[in-house]
Formats: C-alpha cells, structure tokens, sequence
C-alpha cells in the first residue's frame, strides 16, 4: 500500500469542557473524526472542529456516539437498531450541514466507542448503521475493522469501507483485538507500534502477542491526540511513513483502492 | 391571495412522552413544523413525523429551539448569537438528514417558541438564524412575520420569506400581536378567528381590538393540534378556504409569489 | 396477612410532558414511588407529587432510575456499581430534601424499571443499592422481589425489606415472574387478577400457567395508574381487599411484620 | 474581624471532562461550594468531592445552579420563581445525601453563576432561594453580597446569612462589583488583591477606583482554584491572613459572628 489515512478523534469538548489538543494533532493527521453532540461535541464545538480541520486540509468525518455524555458514549446501552438508525442519521446530518455551511463536506462515518463495538459484534446493530449512512449518503466511506459485522454489513450494502488498523493494540491470531482485560493488549514501545504499523503497510499482516502472523487491512490508522506522548507518537509515526514514501492522505469516494 | 399555507407544530413527543394529535392534524394542514430534539421531538420521533407528513403529502420544515427540554423551548436563555447560528445549523441539518433518508426535503424553517421571539425582537439574534439557514442551504423558506427583525434580516440576505399570520390571536395597530399578558390577546370565537383569517387573506388587514384596521401579510396561518377543539377548528378554517376558492398548499421556493 | 401495601409510579411528566392520571390514582393506593428527576419527572413535578401524595395520606417512596429520560429508565446501560451507588444517593437525597420542605419523609426506596432488574439479577447492582439506601437512611424500607439479589442483600445489610408482588402478572415455579417474551406472562382477565391477589395475601402462593403452586411473599402490590381500564382494576382490587377485611396501608420502618 | 472563611467553587468534573484543581485548592481554603449536577458536577463527581472535602476538614456547601450544563449555569434562563425553590431543594437535597452517607453535612448554600445573580438582583428569586433554603433546613448558612435581595431576603428570614466579598474585583461606590465590562473590573495584581483584602478585614472598608473608600462586608472571600496563578494567589493571602493573627476557618450557624 502505497497510502494510508491516518484518524483521529476531534471535536469532543463540551461547553466549557475542554478534551483534546486539537490544533495540535490535526497538521499531523488526515481524517478528523468529529462528536456530533451526544457522546461529547456540541453545535458550537462542531463549529469550531470543522473550521479547523478544514484550515488543515483534513478530512471531516462524523463520529456519532450513543446519547449519553455522561457516559462519553463508552458505556453499553439497550437501545433497537431503529433507535441506532435515527441516531446516525440525526448525527451525520447535523455534521453535513455544519460542513455544508463551511462549504466542505463530510467524508466518512466512524461510531463512536461502545456504538463502534455494538456495530462490530451484532449483526442487527451493523446493518442499522450501514443503512443509516446509505440512505444518508451512499457516497460516505464507512470506516471499520475487518472480520467485524459492521465492515462486513457496509461491503454487502455496497458502500466504500475503508478498514481501519491500530498502532497501540495488539492482535488475535482471528485479526480482531487482544481485549483490555488482557495482559499484552496495549503496546506502549514506540518502536513495537511503529513496526506494527510499517508491517500491516507493507505485508498486510500482525504478529499476535504468540508469534503468528495474521492478515490484517490496514487503510487508515486510528492515532490519538490526549497527551504529549500520544502527539510525539503521531509525528514520529507520520515521520517513518514519508520517510518509506508512504504517502499520508485521507481516502475519498472517488478514489480507487 | 388565492393560495395560503396552514402551518402547525409537529413531532413534539419525546421518548415515551406524547404530545399533540399528529396523527388527526397531517390531513388538515400543508406544512409541517417539525421539532428537531433540542426543545422537543427526539432522533426516532423526527424519522415517524417525516413519515407520517410524507404519506399526508404536507411540506416539512424545521422548527429549531433552544436546549431547553425541560422548558420545551419556551423560556428565553441568555444565549450568543453565534450560539443561535450554530444551534440552526446543527437542527436543520438534523432533520434534512432524516427526510433525505426518506426520499423527501426540508422546505422551511421556522424557529420554536423563544427563540421566534427573540429572533422576532432582537436584530442580532435574526441575523443569526438568518445566516444560519442562508449557508445550510439558500432555498429553504423561512417563516416570520412581518415588522420583525427576522423576516427584515431574511429579506435583506435574499431568502424566500413566507409571512406567517395567526387565526386565533388579535393585532395591534403597528401590526404585532396583542401580549398575552393583555385582554383581548387571543381570540376564543371560532366566527371571529374564521373572519379574521378570511380577511387577513382577501384584503390583506387585520382589525383591531378597538376596531381600526391595519395591514398584516398572511401567507402561512400558524394552527395547533393540541386538543378536540383546535382540531375542529382547523377542519372549519380548511372548508371556509374551500369555500371561498382559495387553495390550501405549501410555498416552495420555485412558486412565485 | 391481614394488611397490604398497594404502590404505584407516580410523578413521571417532565416539563410540559405529561403521563399519568396521578390525581385519579392516588386516593386509591399506599405508597407512591416517586420518580427523581433521572428516567422521568423533575424538581418541579417532585414538589407537586410529593404535595398531592401528602393530601392524600399516600406514603412517599423514591423510584430512582438509570439517567435515561429518553429511554424512560427502561434501556439497560453498562454503568458501574459505584455508579449505580451514587445515582441511589443523589436521587432518594433530592427527593428527601422535596419531602422535608413539605414536612413529611420518604418512607421507601423502590428502583426503577432497568435498574430494578439490574439490582433484581446482578448481585454487585443489588449491593449497591443496598450500600446508598443503608448509607442515606438505613430506616428506609426496601422494596424488592423475593428471591432476588436485590432483597436478599437487603435483608443481610439489615434494611427493612418489604416484598412486592404483582397482580397482573403470571410467575414461574421458581417464584419469578414469566418473562414478558413469553405467552401467558400478562394477566388481562380482571377477576384473575384479583384472585391471584387474593391467594397471595390468603396462602402465601401463586398458581403458575402450568397449574403449580409456588411461595410468594406479597407485602406490597404493584398497580399501574395509566388509562381508564387501570385505575379500575386498582378500585376494584381495593374493594375487594376491604371486603376481606384486609387492611390497606404502607408499611413503615417501627411497624412489626 | 479575626476569623475568615475562603471558598471555593469545587466539584465542577463532568463524567470524563475534568475542570479544576481540586486536589490543590482544597489544602488551601475552608469552604468548598459543590456543584450538584445542574450547571456542573454530576451524581459521582459529588462523592469524591465530598470525600476530599472531608479528608481536608473543609465544610461543605451546596452550589445550586441553572440545569444548563452547556452553558456552565451562566446563562441567564427565564424561570419562574417557583422553578427556582424547586431546583435548589433539589440540588441541596442531593447534596445533603451524598454528604450523609459519608458522614459529614452540608454546612451552607451558595447559589451558582446566572442564578447567583438573579437571586443577587431581583426580589422574587431572591425569596425563592431563601425560602429554599430555609424550607430545607434552616441551619444552613447562606453565602450572599452585602446591598443585595438575596442577603436582605435571607436576613428577613432569619436565616444565618454569610457576606461574601472578592479579592480580585473592585467595588462601586455603593458597594456593588464593577461591572466586567468596564474597565478596572478586575484586580490583577497581587499585592492589590492583598490588600484589599486585608482591608476589607481590618477596617470594614473597600477603595474604588475613584479613590473612595465604602463599607463592604467580608466573612467569607470567594477564590479559584483554576490555574497555577490562581492557587498561588490563594496561598499568599492564606500566608498573610495567619501573618496578621486572622484564623482561616468556616462560619457554622452556632458559631456567634
């Protein structure tokens, strides 16, 4: 592969809330994953992440989460897949026409924490979803894991999954996580992650935690921007990419994979 | 005018809580006002009332509010205008997202209980609204009435102004509606409501309380849902217009005015 | 046994939302579990619950629920027991405080709807209830299913736990009820109902579909307020009851049992 | 005066948002003012303020706000009165619990941003909070400025009234704050801030920009706990009031003034 995206997640502070460095992280990455309001962001926030990230050059995608701020949007909820299905729509709405009036547009839709998990892991949430953004706009990438019902549901539907891999997580010999709970789940060597990631580019395959190796799609890179370490990673990242002529870009409709 | 527009609020349940006759009022009315999850209505109400309008072939519009759920809308927050603008956007694109789901578009916005008012009332706060709905998207209609500050500012940037006039309320001679606070505020008889609304639309004046007549622009006449009696009353306004031949529809922004 | 306790869930409108017919309901019953603010009801609606239930000579009890209006406390969510602990603590508090500028005291504490389940299977959820109500009052009565986590920690922490049962719902031989997914979980005939009631108070047991007897503990009934049809069974129930020279009443923390 | 007490909005974390110092501040001051979940804070976030509270013998006070999560509780709002009573016997109550169920009370009441100055400015929601306050419990002591409804409201009442001044803003002529928008508003300067201080202790009295001197009653002094040169600025005037023999400490209602 010859290009990756590398997303990060933007947009999540709340009124007086302050989260993130988002000035700082967005010249080092190339989709910005933006709150739409119910897990963290807000109309103004949106606002405000949208017009940096177009200053940027960065991609905008919608990053729509489960209503519960209090929650951040990481704890399970028992909501229906119609409930799922009015939840993006409302949510990627919102961001295409705080997009729209800053004349650019929304590029990709990727749920947010446990609404990302609940699409991964159930097949009537992952259809809920991938039919919420086609009857939005089919032209919306839909960012993913592979081996999940969400990725899986999105091909079915004809949309343009993009696949997304992690530098700081480690694999399964099935290409999914190593769980939290799990010792070995997080890398937090530098050098590991990096490693990972230039393998996953290049030979499209993960060694788990064991020593097996295992296919693995690795189109945009999910980074982090909390913390001086987490940024210090992104650049060191971005740094090898360019430097093995790995050109960092965010994947649009048009293009061809 | 031989064609005038029967607005009414819509979509205004929440969750389990349900409110209004939607169901009874759709037939009756050409144009929709739906709530768009912050003073009322939810992600799953908004996707049944687009439905719903959608199958009674009446016009949807926005009805943006202030965050205010508890207060449905109605109690004035010291809110920027940049505030109010963001507020817009995000609504509007909401539910522009819910009706393209469904094949449909927005036609108007209309904005909800305080912030009307203070929209009405207050020039920086239409400016806002107006800006708002000019960079989501130029053709939407926006509801106000006439001598306010709202339909002043949505005029002056070039949008198509719908003049809303109301059947059930008594004007003063500069053409604004009689306060609540006052006697003689709202107009209880259904004659009296019946040949104001006629008049507003034959001879384009209003008499007053104390009988002197005045101009007022009716091109949408704002009715309500909530109860045995409105909807009877709106049944008898739609065949009084029936009657005298004029014709009940949504503008849109292609008809000429 | 020769008193009983009738409950039901009152105060649950919300702003200008309104549901239930508590006025119609609560000369009918004991105790009213008062919704906090969280799934529904608000400030204002806690002051104006707490005042008719005083009136009426209505025992007050908190029903607080997961911070879910949408939902109406019905979803489960994926909270922590400390969570749960706090959101106990600060919802009986507010509600405590309602009752105090009234003169009178919450007498029991009654989860709702998800997160009686939560605590009813789950035994970190029921000792956390259990820890916020012994640590806010340890005179407030618990009510609970028998056979549940919940009361069962209940009664080991030392609370005064009294044991619900429910008129129009069939149980299992095991003493639980038949869950809703299954045919035959409702009761929809009234003198079923009734006769159900009856042979808890009279025996101490309930027949299952099947035709089995089984133990139940019935020191309180669950009846509902909403629609016509509801407040007719709870007077007819409470005739009934008045007939068998069965006192109806809450229990409170110096009673013996 | 040979006692002060200096207070602290504290508490003000929202599920994963953070804001404050907490941990720092509070070695530092005598009061803390806990948010209660509306303009801030929230059911957990009060637990572990509670808790440090505690641990650093600094009394605990209830800090009622708007329920304006978004705009910080500083957004004016158009309540009614009565939504006002209702919403600080709410908070306080919550409060109240959360502070029992670690074994220590709620020693005072101090209204929050917006709300603080509407029941500062206007009558009617002056004697709201008031009768809030003392419906609740009458022992606590309420924290207000000199000259406003809000402190001659709680006078009237006979409630334990405590006058709060600030080291960091100037005063008008009749004893009011200088409004921000003007200019000399804000004390930026350290050894002023002192010595206002030491002068509102020593002599009763203030200096206004114009040079004259007027009364001002200062029992407890308002600080921040955001910021490096915030909490540096609260440990000079701490070091300086024990220099000038003035002991640092909550008022409590038995205490005499």
């Amino acid at each position: 592969m010859d290009q990756v995206d590398l997303n990060c997640d933007l947009g999540e502070s709340f009124g007086h809330y302050v989260i993130g460095n988002d000035e700082q992280v967005l010249p080092l990455i190339s989709s910005a994953n933006v709150a739409c309001g119910f897990h963290a962001g807000d109309f103004s926030e949106m606002h405000r992440t949208v017009s940096r990230a177009k200053k940027n050059g960065v991609a905008i995608g919608a990053h729509p989460g489960l209503p519960d701020l209090e929650g951040f949007g990481r704890r399970e909820m028992k909501v229906t897949p119609s409930e799922v299905y009015d939840m993006i729509v409302y949510q990627v709405g919102a961001l295409q026409a705080v997009a729209k009036a800053q004349n650019v547009s929304v590029n990709h839709v990727k749920p947010h924490g446990a609404l990302y998990h609940m699409a991964s892991d159930q097949e009537e949430y992952a259809k809920a979803v991938v039919q919420a953004v086609a009857d939005v706009n089919p032209d919306l990438l839909l960012f993913g894991m592979d081996g999940t019902f969400l990725t899986a549901a999105g091909e079915k539907a004809g949309l343009h999954v993009i696949y997304e891999a992690y530098a700081d997580r480690t694999y399964q010999p099935d290409g999914s996580l190593t769980p939290r709970s799990l010792p070995n789940a997080l890398i937090t060597n530098t050098d590991q992650a990096l490693k990972q990631v230039m393998q996953m580019l290049q030979e499209g395959t993960v060694t788990t935690p064991v020593g097996e190796k295992t296919k693995v799609r690795a189109e945009t890179i999910c980074v982090h921007g909390d913390g001086t370490e987490a940024l210090a990673f992104v650049a060191t990242i971005r740094k090898e990419l360019q430097r093995c002529g790995i050109k960092i870009g965010a994947w649009h409709e048009s293009f061809g994979r």
